[in-house]
């Protein structure tokens, strides 16, 4: 994954002093190395059984169509409130201070469908978290969830018990 | 186009009264029409000189990485402000009430290249007009805009003068 890593950097003090963020918009930004990225997360998930890949907003877009179109199966958004104009199924979560919410659309996925929820990296798990319940709410089954990159020794594990969490890069 | 047109769903009265949205998700859902939507950006703008495309948040991240990739050539976020980490150029726009405003990378680009820049729909043509301006801003060109849908009964046109936009479904 060398070759994937050599095109995140680390940007401290984003989004506040004491972060040290990780901008995945240099491995975007060369062709090869984004074609790879898709690649690995599509032999990283091969075994799971997908009848769809979910992307939650923004940077899980950037990865999740892309890998829907190589998986052959469509691509389902969740959405920051009051983006999708249809009927929504819609999951608060817990910040560090106060609540935020995501929406899906509430006939995006079949009852029985089985999902990969895709983003660009798992910190706190949170958002992750509500994306599976929103998935499950109408239904279907979170099968995998795949990132690109993993932040190990943060606590996301408490927030996904039991849930099959894959990434290409993890940092511990 | 029709096999891509009709999976665009219409919405009354999003995101406010008056207002019907063009609804692209059953476009994303459906694997055989999403694939062919990338397939016709691509057709579309296969005369054009394009170093990279650019997507603006969130919906062209949607289709722009996916026709980067298609195309072979890196991908470049336009984001909202305070989202993109390191050095950005920004730029205000106006609004029906008030401005909003976008932000690039300083380094996502160099100067002398030429871009593509895309987006799931055009209206006002407002948020385009900002990106062209900040592709320019640090010395690269816009060869060609390029739409899933142009709603050409807006007065885009006002806005992008001399300008090269294309669009795969247009709506006068």
């Amino acid at each position: 994954m060398q070759d994937i890593e050599q095109h995140i950097r680390d940007i401290p003090d984003f989004p506040k002093p004491g972060i040290m963020f990780k901008d995945i918009t240099p491995l975007l930004g060369n062709h090869t190395a984004f074609q790879r990225s898709i690649e690995e997360l599509g032999k990283l998930t091969a075994d799971v059984k997908c009848d769809a890949v979910i992307g939650i907003e923004s940077r899980g877009f950037l990865f999740g169509t892309a890998l829907a179109l190589a998986k052959g199966v469509g691509f389902v958004p969740i959405r920051k409130p009051g983006k999708l104009p249809a009927d929504v199924v819609r999951q608060e979560y817990s910040l560090e201070y106060g609540t935020d919410a995501i929406e899906m659309h509430r006939d995006a996925l079949q009852s029985g469908q089985s999902v990969i929820v895709i983003d660009d990296l798992i910190a706190t798990g949170g958002t992750a978290a509500a994306a599976c319940d929103l998935v499950e709410s109408v239904g279907a089954q979170v099968s995998a969830l795949g990132f690109v990159i993993a932040l190990d020794f943060l606590p996301w594990q408490d927030k996904l018990p039991g849930r099959d969490v894959r990434a290409l890069l993890r940092y511990s």
